[in-house]
């Protein structure tokens, strides 16, 4: 086949890679680099690349795929959790720079539809900003990044529903009342259609497969695939977009409608198939449809569009944040935060160039815009945390918060009531006794074999934040947090590893991602013997500068032997489990048993 | 997009998945449903369907993707280790059948090159057969199934490298010998390159990757695409086909190149992008081609490709595999499971096609060769098996060999002494007194912590087709199980499950296809104390009909109690260790302890 060019393919990728590695390495997300990999290997800088045929089904498919993932990853429940102050920060920063945006193109004679793709566009938010800046900035535990992920997701959902309307209108022009009402009326039954379909069948689906033992993963990805392009082919019959489809189908697929397993490969296949394969063509391939013409004969609405986009989106996030009654400054970081515009973005004007509603030149304005605003990110963001953290006003807050705690033995139950202080708690153990114990204490413990999954679900550890394993066997620790991680996605899992030759070493936990609790091998007896025997006294030590767990173990063992670390507390008495992977802070106290 | 059809994709998807399900429900290759199902929906009975754009752009990537998996899945050492009578067995089956195929087209007036062409698709073999149909037949573990694989391992090889040579001559047409020598040496150029490249630099790679410790899968599997589309790109420019370049990277991607369990987890994606979307859209559309008149005007043509395509291959098979020594009856059995073609057969019957070497008849001709010779298999397969078996004449061998014992406990010993009378058996224990007890025993015993991938390598448990965990510690036994797996592809687990209410379950035992030992959960140490205190004896009973494990035990318990199943013993005097996971046959008997 003549169309099927693979050396185009190649360089494609392979810039798309290097763009995407030099982005992330300065701390912005791959599809900064992307683009601009597109634009320099494109028409308007080097001239090597050009659309084909192949390019734009391959970036097509990688959309539609790339909407399934964004679809997955945003759960029900935390839309619900994101509360107040989210949904203010998503709802300002959504409609004051969409309302901008369409006058600007009014201004600039712009057509009416056109004016309302750029209001959207404007309006959108980077769902990047809850990856790599927040861990840079180390903002991952704030209320910040929890606001704005929530932001993020309810601005995205948003502009993604407007866009449907929009569409829904895009080929009737001027009709009469009957008319539009077919036109909307077919777009509410396609989301009547989906939510029955998502809500009902699906979840039949999943347990018909899971009757019928079904475990096979390819059979599964290709029965969701059939249900993605469903979903699809629906919207464009409902005189929608197939990617608002996509995307609906992915929100359905998620937690409890297969096999938890299942349902975590496949995530895992989506995501690597758009971002790591097709996804990236679709970017690079946005580059070339951009213009520099652009920089001399649209400056000024290149600059128009550009500060709309920021001051509308920052101001408009700040001043729709002040009811959440949490200042506006923090608003103002929140605005910062999802100044960024990303997939979703660049996926609409991509649509509007292609149908014709915007121009080639409107078009690289969203694309620099994007990038601009993608730009400001993790400037902006250090500026306004920095001034809020100086203040003493950066608040912490976990999304998934709560502590599961494997091993209600003195040791656990030590640690579970000093966690208790400010946290939602669970204990478990198979000893009866034990969890007796624990919840004479008053603590929240329960019965049960950890690896059953039902022990899991009783004890929620869905909604937990942290996992820590602590039984004497590290095997069981080993395979808790396993389960942990594999079928409920806690995010955090330290795990008590025994110093003893044989068995479960400290490289199994890698798979998992999960870190050794005291930051060292430990024997858990003659720590439960102490504490039950009441020969353990608690001490607490200030900590004058910043060291890793296990540099300050390695300090400590120079002065005294037979202590166990077992919390960091902060600056706001916050307390946290000592273990592997952790830094401690200047200013911040270890408490120790000894 | 006008040429982006959704409904088509959806027609094609839902249509493969459905065609493919029945295929397998019949005990057929998916693929057999794929094509049936591409020429009912194609122009040549419903019409509903016809080739797009879009479709042959997705099905070349669908192509290229399982050409890397197919290369993925061949390991050189099994190839080395094919031996004698899979070689024989190999050449047999593609020499024969590419002569005879030659020699068919020329008669029926065919161009020299369209004549090539057919004799290298009459003698491909399918990989296929190594899949249901030998499980369906209960043929896993016999040397036919070894030699079956090795042979259409072979028989591809060699058929794309004789694909490769074709290719580099078919643009060339009459030329000097100076051209001539050209067009050979840019393909051997080619495969210098491309063996440098993945013996070399591929693994350099690999290092660099891990000892920067980037353990990123989305990361690698981009690298690999852009290797794959890099080695796909060479060939083209070696006036090769992308296919060829495809498998060559598929060839070297493999063990210890990345990291163990990103390798598999690759492996994964591969085989579910390919053969769980894209590929399937190439047979479809395959079908698409397929044109019926030929059952008018071509008829003897069909029937004297389709005659020839397996009277070549088998008798072919069965004349070569004579100097093997294992008897013609064995051959015809092998030559009767390989007759099937399938997935490289039809791919390059396409690329044919497309490059205008053979008409649309002889296309179609080929298309229905595969579907005819495919549902041979399993009714002449069952014939000749069962002819052998009767005759007493069905070698039992297993690809793995040899069994890895974790425990060298009285009982881990007892059972190894046992299993090592006609088998490689490996003890290891973490004890250093119980490693050497059983290496005065005569057996081979490692030291060492099972748990470490150094004493997997050290115990070659790459080379094993059986892994027993029969320590008293359930959670060892399966950590080590879950190592076996995904670490070192070890086929069979069998890992022993303590009764104890808390701690790892046999659920656990699914997600790594585990079986429990003895076949019920089963306290080590009264029989470790038993068998070192001679307190137990062995005995043997006969089995008369056939039943699970469990049923055994469950029979067997309202005679005595306190037994203890350990080894299952055919008639032909072959022990196998006693586990869930198995049927016992009439005429087998049981070893037990009591």
């Amino acid at each position: 086949m003549e169309e099927f060019n693979i050396l185009n393919l190649l360089i494609i990728l392979a810039g798309a890679w290097v763009g995407g590695a030099a982005a992330k390495r300065l701390g912005y997300p791959a599809i900064l680099g992307e683009l601009v990999i597109g634009i320099i290997l494109g028409p308007a800088v080097l001239g090597m690349l050009e659309t084909s045929e192949m390019i734009s089904i391959l970036a097509e498919v990688g959309i539609i795929l790339l909407m399934v993932y964004i679809g997955m990853e945003i759960n029900f429940r935390d839309l619900g959790k994101a509360s107040w102050p989210g949904l203010l920060a998503a709802i300002g920063g959504f409609v004051v720079p969409f309302g901008l945006g369409y006058y600007t193109i009014i201004l600039f004679d712009g057509t009416q539809m056109a004016a309302l793709f750029v209001a959207i566009a404007v309006g959108v938010t980077s769902l990047a900003t809850k990856s790599r800046i927040l861990v840079d900035l180390k903002l991952l535990n704030t209320r910040i990044a929890y606001v704005l992920m929530a932001g993020a997701l309810i601005s995205d959902t948003l502009a993604l529903i407007i866009f449907a309307g929009l569409m829904s209108f895009v080929d009737v022009g001027n009709v009469d009342a009957l008319g539009l009402t077919w036109v909307a009326g077919k777009a509410i039954l396609f989301f009547i259609l989906t939510a029955v379909g998502g809500i009902y069948l699906l979840p039949l689906l999943g347990k018909t497969l899971s009757r019928a033992k079904i475990k096979d993963r390819t059979l599964h990805f290709t029965l969701i695939l059939i249900i993605v392009f469903g979903f699809a082919e629906l919207a464009e019959l409902a005189g929608l977009h197939s990617i608002l489809g996509a995307f609906m189908a992915g929100l359905f697929i998620r937690d409890g409608v297969f096999n938890r397993q299942i349902s975590k490969e496949i995530n895992d296949i989506f995501h690597d198939v758009s971002i790591g394969f097709l996804a990236p063509i679709f970017f690079v391939s946005a580059g070339f449809n951009v213009t520099l013409d652009i920089f001399q004969t649209d400056l000024w609405m290149l600059i128009a569009v550009t500060l709309v986009a920021m001051i509308g989106k920052i101001g408009g996030t700040a001043l729709f944040y002040l009811p959440s009654g949490y200042g506006w400054r923090e608003g103002l970081a929140v605005g910062t935060g999802m100044n960024g515009r990303g997939a979703v973005e660049i996926i609409i004007a991509g649509i509007g160039l292609e149908m014709g509603i915007i121009s080639a030149e409107i078009f690289s304005i969203l694309v620099f815009m994007a990038i601009f605003t993608t730009l400001t990110v993790p400037v902006f963001l250090t500026w306004t945390t920095k001034w809020l953290k100086n203040r003493g006003e950066l608040i912490h807050q976990e999304s998934r918060k709560g502590f599961l705690i494997l091993g209600a033995n003195p040791l656990g139950i030590h640690l579970a009531k000093h966690l208790a202080e400010d946290n939602d708690v669970t204990l478990v153990d198979s000893n009866r006794d034990m969890v007796e114990l624990a919840k004479k204490e008053g603590l929240n413990a329960i019965f049960g074999n950890i690896l059953k999954e039902e022990t899991m679900e009783q004890a929620h550890a869905i909604d937990k934040g942290t996992f820590i394993a602590l039984t004497a066997n590290s095997e069981i620790n080993l395979l808790a947090a396993q389960l942990a991680n594999d079928s409920f996605y806690i995010p955090k899992k330290i795990v008590l590893m025994d110093p003893k030759e044989s068995g479960a070493g400290v490289d199994l936990l890698d798979r998992i991602d999960a870190s050794s609790m005291f930051a060292a091998k430990t024997k858990l007896d003659p720590w439960t013997y102490k504490l039950s025997s009441n020969n353990a006294s608690e001490q607490e030590i200030l900590v004058e500068e910043e060291m890793s767990t296990r540099q300050w173990i390695k300090e400590q063992k120079k002065q005294q032997k037979d202590f166990l670390p077992i919390l960091i507390v902060n600056a706001e008495g916050h307390k946290r489990p000592f273990h592997f992977h952790d830094t401690i802070s200047p200013g911040e106290k270890i408490i120790y048993l000894r």
